[in-house]
C-alpha cells in the first residue's frame, strides 16, 4: 500500500479535505469555502490546487500517492459519470473522475456524500468491522447509504440507499419535498419531528415543557430527558415510522448493523428504546436481530469514506 | 473457460439437474425425488450420484468440468454454511458446499433456491444484459432475489431479498405465514389474491364469472381477460399493494430492471397494467424509470442459476 491518500468532501458551502495514512489515521484536515461561481467551474481545480498545496507543503512525491477520493452531492456512476450534475453546487452532467484525474494526474474515485458518509462509518466509524450495513442520516431529510460486502450499493441511477422517500404512510395529506406523500423522511428527520411535534401539541392542551420552548428536534428530545409525556409520545410516534421503515430496509437487504448518524442521533442511545421495539415488531424473523449503532465520525464521515475509497475497497 | 458445469436445484418433492456447456447453454436436464428420509441424509449423495453417472454417460472428465452449482431451500452463507438447514429437506445446520465438495471433489457453489433462480433470470432469462435487477416470484408466497452489479445480494442471515415480507398495510388484521400483519405477500401472492377476491366478492353481491368458478389467481385474471368488472377492481386492488411494494424496494436498491416470476406471473403483459402505475406514483423520481419484464425460464430458473453461478460469477 502507498503511503497515503487524500479524502475529499464536496459540499454545497465548504469543501473538507483530509489527508490519511495508508491505515486509515487522519493526518491532517482543512476545508475551504465552495466557489460556486460560473456554474461550479471553480470547484475542481480548487480540489486539485488543496491537494497540490498540500504535497508540496508535507514534501509527498506523488508517487507516494494511493489516490484521492471524492464525496459529492450528486449520483455517480461505476464510471464516475454525474449523469444528473449536482445541483447543490450548479454542476450539470459530466464525468468528474475522468475530469479530476486528468487535472491530478493521480488515481481518483468518486461517490455521492451519503455513501461515502456509509464507507467511511463502515471503514472507521460506528460500523467498524462489519461489512454488510445500512447508514441511516437523520438530518435535515433522511439519507441513507448501503454497504453489501463490503460495497456501496450505489443502483442503476445512484439512488440505491435513498431509503428517505420510501412509503410508510397511506393516510399522509401533506406532501414531502420529493413531491409524493407518506415518505419516512417527513417522520424521521429532524424537521419531521418538529411536524410530528406541532401534530401532536395542536391536538389538546395537555401540558408539556415543549409550549415554552422553540420546538425543534433537540427541543423534543431533550425535553423526553427530562421526563416530558408529551415529548415521550412524539418519540414514540418517530420510533414507531423509523421503526417501521428500517424493518422493511432489513426485508430487502438484510443488513447485520444499522448505523444511526445526523443531527438528531446526537440525541444518543435513548433514540434506541423507540426505534427498536417497533423495529423488532415489523421486521421479518430472519432480521429482527439486526443490530444498532450510533454514527461516530459525525462531521468527518464524508472525508473518511472518501479515502477509504482508495485505501480501504477491494482490500 | 473448462468445458461445463452442472446446476442442480434441490426442492422438497424433487432434484433437478442441467448440464451446460461454457457458454451457459443447457444441454441435458433430468429430476429425481428428493429422498427425505433420515433427516435428508441421502440427498448430497444421491446428487452426486446424479452427477457423476451424467459424466460417466457422456464420458466427461472431471478436469472438464468447471463446477457443480446447487439451489437449495434455505439460508446460505457465502461459505456455503447453512445456518438454518432446511426445514423442507429435514436438515439441520451444516456447510453444504463443504460437504459436497468433498463428496465429488469438484468446485461447488451453493445458493438459497430463490437466489438461484434470480441469477439465472439475470444470466439467460428475462434480465439478460442487466446487472441490476430484482427478481419477483409471485407464487403460493412471494419471493424475491436481488442482484447487485451483477452478484447475488445473500444478506447477513440470507434473507437479502426477501421482499415477501416487507410491511405495506397498517390496517391488517389476519396474520402472515411468517406471524406479521400487513406483509406484501398477504396481498400479491397466488394466496393473496385469492383472499383479495374472497373479500371483494362477499362486499356486495355485484355480479361477477368469478361467482360461478372456483376463485383462483388464474380465474381473476382470466375473468379480466373476458372483461369482468370485479375481476378488474382485484387486479387495481393486487396491483396497489404490488405497486406500492416494489416502489419501496426500488428505493432501497435502485434496480434498472424487475423480472416478474412464478405462477401469478403467467397471466402475461396484462400484469404490468396494473402494477406499473402505482409502482410510478410511489416511487422516489429518479427509481421511477426501473423497467418491468418478465421472468424467461420458468421452472428451469433454478439450474441456470446455480450452473450460472460457476460459469458466469465474477466474468
Amino acid at each position: 500500500m502507498k503511503g497515503c491518500a487524500f479524502g475529499v468532501d464536496i459540499g454545497g458551502t465548504s469543501v473538507k479535505f483530509g489527508l490519511f495514512d495508508g491505515q486509515g489515521r487522519l493526518l491532517d484536515k482543512w476545508e475551504i469555502p465552495t466557489d460556486k461561481t460560473d456554474g461550479g467551474a471553480h470547484v475542481l481545480p480548487d480540489v486539485a490546487k488543496g491537494i497540490r498545496g498540500k504535497m508540496n507543503d508535507r514534501g509527498i512525491a506523488p508517487e507516494n500517492v494511493a489516490g484521492v477520493g471524492v464525496g459529492v452531492p450528486g449520483a455517480v456512476a461505476e464510471d464516475g459519470m454525474m449523469p444528473g450534475g449536482a445541483v447543490n453546487i450548479g454542476w450539470g452532467s459530466f464525468n468528474l473522475v475522468e475530469e479530476l484525474r486528468n487535472c491530478l494526474k493521480l488515481p481518483v474515485k468518486a461517490a455521492n456524500d451519503a455513501n461515502a458518509a456509509a464507507y467511511g462509518e463502515m471503514w472507521q466509524g460506528g460500523g467498524r468491522g462489519c461489512s454488510n450495513l445500512v447508514a441511516v442520516t437523520l438530518g435535515t431529510g433522511v439519507g441513507g447509504g448501503i454497504i453489501v460486502n463490503g460495497r456501496l450499493l450505489t443502483g442503476a441511477t445512484g439512488a440505491g440507499g435513498e431509503i428517505g422517500h420510501i412509503h410508510v404512510e397511506d393516510q399522509e395529506t401533506k406532501p414531502c419535498n420529493c413531491g409524493n406523500r407518506g415518505c419516512l423522511e417527513q417522520y424521521a428527520s429532524a424537521t419531521g419531528i418538529v411536524r410530528l411535534a406541532e401534530r401532536r401539541l395542536t391536538r389538546d392542551g395537555k401540558e408539556s415543557l415543549l409550549r415554552s420552548r422553540r420546538v425543534t428536534a433537540k427541543a423534543v428530545f431533550d425535553a423526553l430527558k427530562e421526563g416530558d409525556a408529551v415529548a415521550g409520545e412524539i418519540a414514540l410516534e418517530f420510533g414507531e415510522y423509523l421503526g417501521k421503515g428500517l424493518a422493511i430496509v432489513a426485508g430487502v437487504v438484510n443488513p447485520e448493523l444499522f448505523v444511526i448518524g445526523g443531527g438528531v442521533s446526537k440525541a444518543g442511545d435513548i433514540l434506541f428504546r423507540y426505534i427498536e421495539p417497533p423495529f423488532r415488531k415489523y421486521a421479518f424473523a430472519p432480521c429482527r436481530g439486526t443490530g444498532f449503532a450510533l454514527a461516530k465520525l459525525g462531521n468527518d464521515a464524508g472525508i473518511y469514506g472518501a479515502a477509504g475509497l482508495i485505501l480501504h475497497m477491494g482490500s
